[in-house]
């Protein structure tokens, strides 16, 4: 078994047995429906790995690794009713299963929960509480930008990495700081850590991104193109229109306003190789994933043991899904 | 001056030197918009009295009051989503005004910001941002069954006095625990002053409910009958129905299915008094101010200065509005 493995296998185990518990039901019932949804568990797998990288006890971290998943969660929770999403892991979410005010309130007190956790379970100071804090009001900014883009037409790229890096790489990097922190590492090596999670965070947005355009539905098991689709501007489409030269952006529009769903995926996809838009995502992507892995080695040549970390690292640079 | 007014206008006045600060303002401006449409401010004025019963400094919680007054608008803010409300203090909510996704957004990060605001100015050990997010929990939990009890027929005086407790009592009673142990008061202090807040809350509560059905609307600014028009299930209707024979039931389910909405309020009202109901509301109502008032003479007693929250009490007692 992997490192990896092992550390997912660990926290599940641990969110199985720790169940939220309360009154009233109607109240923790989908609290826990998400939570049990699964996912790559990513987030607590890096609080665990960043405690042993540091020289401490996975076993040790494991609420501060529920309070990050928890958070995660709450985030999915909320972000799905803005973006009126039927489905989450191939299961109803939470506000189409129940409503949209019991999917509201459950998300509230998940977050209200997270911070319990973060604040209980981490340090005596207070600095693992601070960053989380700090980094729960980062991921609110940066879901409040992604839907202010989705009006705009203007959106450059450094304003979109901008938007990813709070969306979703922040909370990375908090479950690393978090993990290592608790654990009693020095601040400066906590900091590199966050940082390598960063860009770890960054590179696995965009190849999210090309995957759901250009990945194999075999593997992904997504719609392809559902981005596509839906009329996602990712930073696919904001190169590719940045680009495109005058016909090209008349081709755009007419793929987009086409009700044949193969030949606008098809389309689109084709014009965002031909305008440059993949290949610069894909170099980018790669590029983020290259700063980690220099990171990790700074990390390992000053003592740490990154084998955790490095394998992590492999793992999202080479899925298909 | 009373020392109401002195103490709510060294909140509001704080307030607004302290506005909310960050990017994207599409995420801020909705906070400052809803914290600006006003209130009675009782909570964090009930911070600042408690610092001053305890022998501190109502200045020194200043922070603390403003947490715990963002805490209060990020609720109103999520429940106007959930009971679809198109106006708060007259002015369009924020989910009207803006969006919402912007509302439940916003709200979220007010959550944020209301608890770093706990944790950076609470004591050091910790106890207050406890005591906030136990507190915090209780909310949504009364929220909850708040929304629970609107689908259910058989709510008893106790599940409903409990629903009250829950929603509206416990983040007075932290109010008062918080100023209280900001400034070293000593845990039994404290925990009195929390009993205090929490039976003063409930009276206020209810004789909210008493006043939305039988307050003259000239003093309360609101829709007579407000309640019984949207058919919220409020104690006073739970006891007119607990207590209605089999033809009051039948003029209920007449009256509230008519059209005229004068003659379903008077109608309704009417058959409150008949059955008890009011008299009940009014009696449980006026038992928690005394017991409130009891539990200052305790305080007073025992060397405190009991002044100020005192005079809040007259005031919740009195009020028409």
């Amino acid at each position: 078994m992997s490192q990896l493995e092992k550390h997912t296998l660990l926290f599940t185990e641990y969110l199985a047995a720790n169940p939220f518990h309360g009154k009233p039901e109607t109240l923790y019932e989908p609290m826990n429906y998400i939570m049990e949804l699964g996912g790559k568990r990513i987030r607590p797998a890096l609080v665990l790995l960043a405690a042993e990288s540091a020289g401490g006890n996975a076993e040790a971290v494991l609420p501060l690794a529920l309070g990050i998943e928890t958070f995660h969660n709450f985030s999915l929770l909320h972000d799905d009713i803005m973006d009126a999403a039927p489905l989450r892991r191939g299961k109803p979410t939470v506000h189409k299963k129940w409503n949209e005010a019991a999917a509201i309130l459950a998300g509230d007190n998940m977050l209200v929960e997270a911070t319990r956790l973060m604040a209980v379970h981490g340090d005596r100071e207070g600095h693992i509480l601070e960053f989380f804090l700090q980094t729960a009001r980062e991921v609110c900014e940066g879901q409040q930008l992604d839907m202010d883009f989705q009006q705009r037409d203007d959106v450059s790229e450094a304003e979109y990495l901008e938007m990813i890096r709070l969306k979703t790489a922040v909370l990375l990097g908090c479950a690393m700081y978090a993990g290592a922190v608790a654990v009693g590492a020095a601040e400066a090596n906590a900091a590199k850590m966050y940082d390598f999670a960063i860009d770890a965070g960054m590179g696995f947005q965009l190849q999210d991104d090309l995957l759901d355009t250009f990945g194999d539905p075999a593997f992904t098991g997504k719609q392809a193109g559902g981005d596509i689709l839906a009329g996602k501007k990712t930073l696919l489409w904001i190169e590719m229109w940045a680009n495109a030269n005058q016909e090209e952006r008349t081709a755009i529009e007419q793929l987009m306003a086409d009700n044949d769903e193969a030949r606008k995926v098809t389309g689109i996809r084709e014009l965002m190789t031909l305008t440059g838009a993949e290949a610069r995502v894909r170099e980018l992507s790669e590029s983020y994933f290259q700063e980690a892995a220099s990171l990790l080695q700074e990390l390992d040549s000053e003592g740490l043991n990154m084998a955790g970390p490095s394998e992590l690292l492999a793992f999202l640079r080479g899925r298909q899904h």
